[in-house]
């Protein structure tokens, strides 16, 4: 029998990583991991402004050009590999990462007149300055484009394309002028590949743009001229050099170039795969199906589910956003997410204890002999804003219940479990608008790494904790992209189906709810609530704030065994 | 002209402190500190319940042996001191610290039978363990007693006499048949230096019996046995074995006795003041007049204001206590404090953030970089719970506004200010209540050490700041306590005010409120009141949550020299 391979590269926050997989059983025989060396953790930031967070696109070319060669090379490993039976690359990045690039396609921080400018770098994700623009978006499309709001869950975020780009434009207008057109890093990546030398060429994914960009078939596209005139005639004017059409994932972005070919030791003209977000195609990794919730839990966590696209689109408030197509044509995609989960914990094990990775190992060890309720504390998980479902960038942090003994493990724990409630919230948001979470498969750095933080999940959610059976869910996800791209004639798969059932599978790792910790996390949850409605500027909060810390004592007493009224 | 010296004993919460003294201008010639070696920093506490606090009684006669013979040592390097001329003793102590003893008058805890019992020991001011019982023994006198209450800011504290005994009553009842009768420590320090060997023999001080144990000669004494008979029959069974008249502090609470003069190396007979609080005392030290608050800032705070007893006695809701002839005779002394103030930053730095002395020394020279406001951050002050104005132990801490980037020094500057915006709430109602208060001097540790918590303080409350004399205040307080008790004809005193003239003074440095911080503060301060008012339970509380972490930032973009709206 003849094997085929496909290459999956991971554009992560902090790293690229490039993986060979085979396309019979979805087994990774090689990877690499290249760590962006520009700012911090691959992060540019800015002391005076907490919501700036850009990245050097350099970065990801030099990592590539590292860590496929390295990945390759691992997998000559095994005797049955072949370069020549490489038969597609697919791509998973963050996002929204727009770019802006020049006429010849080029990043403009890429040329030494930009490349001190933080503008004219990549927008990555969690970079949070266009902040007013997404207010202003959002309250402009309630009053004349509802329709666009209505598929991202009501409220267009900073997180997102046109609010970073409108940003661009007002704090950085020399740098929107100097742009002929932006991309996404998933469409960035695979047209560089294919060797694409004119941002009209680049054939964009419906991932990026269906969830970040307000596009759809729906209304013919991106939003309309007129519509983009009323925010700025500028952006209206630069719509015509962005994209009419995008394409689901199914279908090719095109074929390696020399140069690339080159660089990896492939041959030119192998199928790239259609980029598409980190969580979409890990989603796909992780064995997405309908009724599936696939959680990507890392330093932010993104939530996929899909529904049929045979019946009407899921409306649901408050979620990034429901795509036709954007995880498996098929099926509308529909996305949420929390900001900060990964990065909260690394904020409080980093930047307030001082503390490195041992120190996560400590207090994870010692947070984990606390019994649920024990340390008398509730947090809201805010520190980078709330992404879904109150989709508002301005919410910061909050933690209540300290005494002079709170330890650090108490808050470590309380944060986890903040992050918990978090997504609880969602998924409770999820079942009550049709889109029924039937089982929860998680995956990424902190689902496979903390045993803990599973199991507070699972008691706090109250669904066992399924783990994917492949410790790269994305980068797997992106090789079956390729797999599909490729086809079954030339030795990949004709559908994402298929291609799931050979290539995935669920760990033998789970975890259950413990149904004693899930009733004190019922009531630890309903205070959360409390804080989370009211200081989320939810219109039906109800909270009773003069009996909170009351309350909060009473768990911690009788999480201690005192059990008197 | 013949010199005189007093001593003063101040019994702090980690320590004993002697001080010799000269009469003729307060200046300390010999000092000397004992650190209390039971449990964590001289205190008993109990992993499971945060609210335990205790001291062992062993650790002060062990104190005073060490420490007042190295004091008089020390004053020996004065050429004119002479033992002969020391011509009295003072004592001031933590309180409400009860202490359980015998028919011998000695402390059970020294008694190897009850030497590994924790109640048997002090219950130091800080132990909150008597919640349930303080809110009974308020809501019994709200109904059968309200005088009680008038005075007392109508709530009873866990912290108090009260509360105490009856706690050990219902979780040590062994221990509380076993006492004859229980000791406030300022009345125990000088008994036992009397040699008092029987508790119907102590002289105990009004500043204990009136602001802990609802004592008043408006009502005969302590609380009636009916009233004590509804709260447990067998408090009203130890009333006569308490006492029935508690005495000012200008009059002796007895002569050293033949033992502690030999472990002095001082004369038989010297006399020795009425003991008080270590608040009271420091309040005399500081120089209190009718007009000034005295601030006694150290793990917690103490707040000492008079008010001429020729007038009504003031009621001041929330307010920890007003008796006559506490602080001094013709006064009434006004009590306010708050549970937590270097204890909540010593909880940030050395529990949280694992530092020590250096650290604290290292996030000040951090949080003095940082402009108010900075940092977008605002916290309650309520670790210990809140002793005024809200006198409810049940309280937590909160902190609302953090960001991933949110450093250990915003958060310990963001402390610093939640407790001055503490202090704040109490002067204002102090004010509200007809308790002037026209300047504010301060003393304790922190005032000493800490400029940026002093400029804090000044910027927040909107008064100069200015420092006592003396760092020992309340030692010096006690020594000039003694300096009266002794009177003129002694070499001493024949009021506190003379006393006061030529002991204390107001040192050169102050802080003055700087206008623009003030303002940033007073936005801040409505901040922490909305917090306060909410969490606090009060029943006026009016408080904006959904968009209060916006205005956070509002008032941190603009700290930051973004003025935009």
């Amino acid at each position: 029998m003849v094997r085929s391979f496909t290459i999956g590269l991971d554009f992560g926050t902090g790293s690229v990583r490039a993986v060979v997989v085979d396309c019979a059983d979805g087994k990774i025989l090689g990877t690499s991991v290249f760590d962006f060396p520009t700012g911090l953790g691959g992060v540019i930031v800015d002391a005076h402004d907490p919501h700036l967070a850009r990245q050097n696109p350099a970065d990801y070319l030099a990592g590539m050009r590292a860590a496929v060669p390295t990945a390759l090379a691992a997998a000559a490993g095994d005797p049955g590999f072949s370069r020549d039976r490489v038969i597609g690359i697919g791509v998973d990045t963050t996002g929204s990462t727009p770019i802006p690039v020049d006429a010849d396609m080029q990043a403009l921080a890429l040329d030494p007149k930009w490349a001190a400018n933080p503008a004219a770098h990549a927008w990555l994700w969690k970079d949070h300055t266009g902040a007013d623009e997404a207010a202003a978006i959002t309250a402009m499309a309630s009053e004349f484009a509802p329709e666009y709001l209505a598929v991202i869950g009501g409220t267009y975020s900073s997180e997102w394309f046109w609010s970073k780009i409108w940003r661009c434009l007002k704090v950085a207008p020399d740098v929107f002028a100097a742009a002929e057109s932006w991309v996404e890093l998933a469409d960035y990546i695979p047209a560089v590949l294919a060797g694409v030398t004119s941002p009209g060429e680049i054939r964009r994914g419906v991932c990026a743009a269906g969830h970040k960009a307000m596009y759809s078939e729906a209304w013919g596209g991106l939003p309309a001229a007129e519509f983009l005139t009323r925010l700025d005639p500028k952006l209206a004017e630069l719509r015509p050099r962005l994209y009419d059409k995008a394409w689901p994932s199914d279908r090719p972005a095109g074929t390696l170039c020399q140069e690339w070919a080159g660089a990896f030791g492939l041959a030119q003209g192998v199928p790239i795969a259609m980029g598409a977000f980190d969580a979409h195609y890990g989603a796909i990794g992780a064995g997405i199906t309908s009724g599936t919730l696939v959680k990507i839990i890392g330093t932010s966590t993104c939530d996929i589910a899909i529904a049929s696209s045979a019946g009407q689109a899921p409306e649901v408030p408050g979620i990034c956003g429901t795509v036709n197509g954007s995880v498996m044509p098929g099926y509308y995609g529909v996305e949420a997410g929390q900001s900060a989960v990964g990065d909260l914990l690394r904020w409080w094990v980093e930047v307030v204890c001082g503390g490195d990775e041992a120190k996560h190992a400590e207090l994870s060890v010692e947070a984990a002999r606390l019994a649920p309720g024990e340390s008398g504390l509730v947090a809201l998980d805010w520190n980078n804003g709330n992404r879904t479902i109150l989709v508002d960038p301005h919410l910061t942090g909050l933690i209540v219940g300290q005494t002079l003994q709170t330890t650090q493990a108490e808050i470590y724990r309380a944060l986890i479990e903040a992050t918990a409630f978090g997504a609880r919230a969602i998924i409770e948001r999820l079942n009550a608008n049709g889109v029924l979470v039937e089982r929860v498969i998680s995956c990424g750095g902190i689902a496979e790494k903390n045993p803990l933080f599973m199991q507070i999940y699972a008691d706090v959610l109250g669904y066992p904790m399924l783990l994917a059976g492949s410790v790269q869910t994305p980068a797997l996800g992106a090789s079956i992209a390729a797999a599909v791209t490729a086809g079954a004639k030339a030795g990949g798969f004709d559908d994402f189906e298929s291609a799931q059932r050979q290539m995935t599978k669920i760990a033998d790792t789970s975890y259950l709810p413990e149904p004693r910790a899930r009733g004190v996390y019922d009531e630890l949850y309903r205070l959360y609530r409390e804080l989370h409605d009211s200081f989320g500027g939810m219109p039906d909060a109800q909270a009773d704030f003069p009996t909170l810390m009351k309350r909060l004592l009473a768990i911690r007493r009788r999480a201690h065994g005192d059990h008197t009224p």
